[in-house]
């Protein structure tokens, strides 16, 4: 669907009228580039969403405050290595300075600035070094900066991960670009957003911010909330979408335009999903988990996320082991309403479980797909219309390791 | 609390009238043991609680069936290896020859006969296997043979679990015996109960099949439901509980005699249960969970049930890592309804987080009590009077390995 096609090297400064930068301020200990700045030419309007963590951390208070508030924004400074989570007043207050310390830089007002944090929770942030960070950052901005900036708001993952792409609306293009960063303490499981994530996106369409925040949190709901590595939901969660309006094409709820624009917003965001998941600390495949002719979307998202979710059948996936008792038995207390005896499991289409028991395939076939780098388990549970589906990823020693030697 | 004591090496058979054996029936090719009978020389009234897994194994659904029609009980017959789940209409057909190829033994109805099976899913039951395992277990039943029987249902666990306790009432010595097995797919989310788990309980007093009941429920809730390994449920959980009545204490509900008897049924619940969280698959510490002063209990058991299941607490813990970062990201994604800015943290006691921030304790600190065997994580919401605990373990490169090559 769509008619957007995928910019090479495409990321946030893919977008007219975006310039980015990412630099090493100094929260790392590994020297890494840990600061990103993104800057919009003109002020754009902008949505966006959040963890629905209790704790939520400064930044993203202050962001839900940004989004509470409307009006535009002209920056975002994002860090990598101290996420200012469960730092109190003194929290926030950094988080404020840090605005007003970038829209002095940036011949801006600190309510036009957001901020977005990751990394260890629970420590102040060095302001010293966000004040480096922004010196750097400030200088350092251009307009092919973008995947820059998407190296430097990484903390485990492996591989930086910006895309943007283009399409022709009212015959014009329009483009759109995003970076974002996430490996683990991903889970789907809450309203809002699930996922130790920041993801940042640029467009140069116009619309305004309730249009932007509608696509922004049904997108969400298809994309960033349908992805697990581990089931841990993060304090720091954010999903910013800047739209600077330079392409001069409007998006009008209702419109065509509108349904185009967010089918390839969509593609930018699933991507981006999908790219999270298999970086997933440690993970070494990516497993569709779906449910289909469930009674309702309820039933068929508590089974998909029990599967997707099981330590039993990541642990297995990560060993090629078919076991799909353990699938079964995730189904089975999820809480969803069905019908086991009618329930009908396929991996890739190969019958796995017919009417609630063994289908016969030798498990020597079924060893082969779980062996693959990616493959999907379809449940049928042959009682009603509604579907849903995950994307979920195994644990390994790996992501055991990470975790277990996790210091910022 | 409690008149009772522990009885050395104590097991179901410490019960005066039961006989228990655990022989080589050839369920598991590893040649360990791997059937077990238990056997009341007379009828006894029993209780029983189950897995609420949709996906019932055929011997849960046997029980249950038992459970509701009453009556007495006589015998069990446990097999390891095999969990006769996913089996369909063949399953439950095997399972009910299984009691009347043991009752048929042993000279009772098929009736008098539960059954119970951990193991593979998705497999039918070899009968010819269950029909040797019943040939050696009949030949081998012993009035000392419960610790053999307790060796004969493990399946990963690394030690048998069985106790006995041993207490007075109305002047007369009254005996509970028990023997369960459960090291993974262990978690304490669900109504009813909800492990990998298996639990046989003998006793001597005199009780009616609802005093049972209700005794047992209660204790279940306080025990094997506040325990986690990995937050996987299975399908085949039970818990029987068999009363022969030979002491001739008599147990009504509302007595002083309940009260007491019900004080030492817990301590023997409790036990085995501890003792699977210390087996649990790859497990190397027990981290207990306290959340006190929450609003509900629901608030506190949501808030104790996600630390203890956090994939990243877990890993943290094996690391010997305080991370209380990730405790208060799990105690803020719980769903739980408190406020962050109320909430203290304690590591056995030492202050690490207070009123939502850190506490100021050195890490070092704090590693030295996450670098023990067990220690405790209180959190205090400081908000109301309802407290709950739970049991957990960390999660090991060990627990990777054992699911990931797990096959019976």
């Amino acid at each position: 669907m769509g008619n957007f096609k995928f910019i090479e090297n495409g990321s946030t400064t893919s977008v007219p009228g975006f310039r980015a930068a990412g630099v090493t301020a100094g929260f790392k200990r590994s020297g890494a580039p840990d600061f990103a700045l993104l800057v919009s030419d003109t002020p754009a309007n902008f949505a966006g969403v959040f963890t629905s963590c209790t704790f939520a951390a400064a930044p993203v208070r202050l962001c839900r405050e940004r989004v509470k508030n409307g009006g535009t924004l002209s920056a975002v400074a994002v860090n990598s290595g101290n996420a200012n989570a469960c730092t109190g007043k003194a929290g926030l207050d950094n988080a404020r300075l840090t605005c007003a310390m970038a829209a002095a830089r940036l011949g801006i007002t600190p309510d036009e600035v957001a901020v977005g944090s990751t990394g260890r929770i629970g420590v102040q942030m060095p302001m010293d070094t966000i004040e480096k960070g922004l010196d750097l950052a400030v200088a350092a901005l251009s307009a092919d900066g973008g995947n820059n900036a998407a190296q430097a708001i990484m903390t485990t993952d492996t591989v930086p991960k910006a895309v943007a792409v283009e399409l022709e609306l009212d015959g014009k293009k329009v483009t759109i670009g995003a970076m974002t960063k996430g490996a683990g303490m991903i889970d789907p499981h809450l309203v809002g957003l699930h996922a130790t994530m920041l993801c940042f996106i640029t467009t140069d369409v116009k619309a305004d911010n309730a249009t932007l925040q509608a696509m922004l949190e049904v997108n969400a709901d298809d994309s960033f909330n349908r992805i697990t590595v581990d089931g841990d939901m993060s304090t720091n969660d954010t999903v910013l979408m800047l739209a600077n309006g330079k392409s001069q094409v409007e998006i009008v709820p209702g419109s065509e335009n509108e349904k185009l624009f967010k089918a390839a917003l969509l593609e930018v965001m699933q991507t981006l999903a999908r790219k999270m998941v298999t970086d997933g600390e440690g993970a070494t495949k990516v497993v569709t988990v779906e449910v289909v002719n469930a009674k309702s979307v309820k039933d068929a998202k508590l089974a998909a996320e029990a599967v997707a979710n099981s330590l039993l059948c990541k642990t297995a996936w990560f060993g090629n082991d078919p076991n799909w008792g353990r699938v079964v038995a995730a189904l089975g207390y999820s809480g969803a309403d069905f019908d086991p005896e009618l329930c009908d499991i396929y991996y890739d289409g190969v019958p796995v479980v017919t009417d609630g028991g063994d289908a016969g395939t030798p498990e020597s076939d079924l060893a082969d797909i779980v062996k693959k780098d990616s493959f999907t388990i379809r449940c049928d549970f042959k009682e009603g219309g509604s579907d849903y589906w995950v994307w979920s990823s195994d644990i390994s020693y790996e992501y055991v390791k990470i975790n277990a030697d996790y210091h910022t």
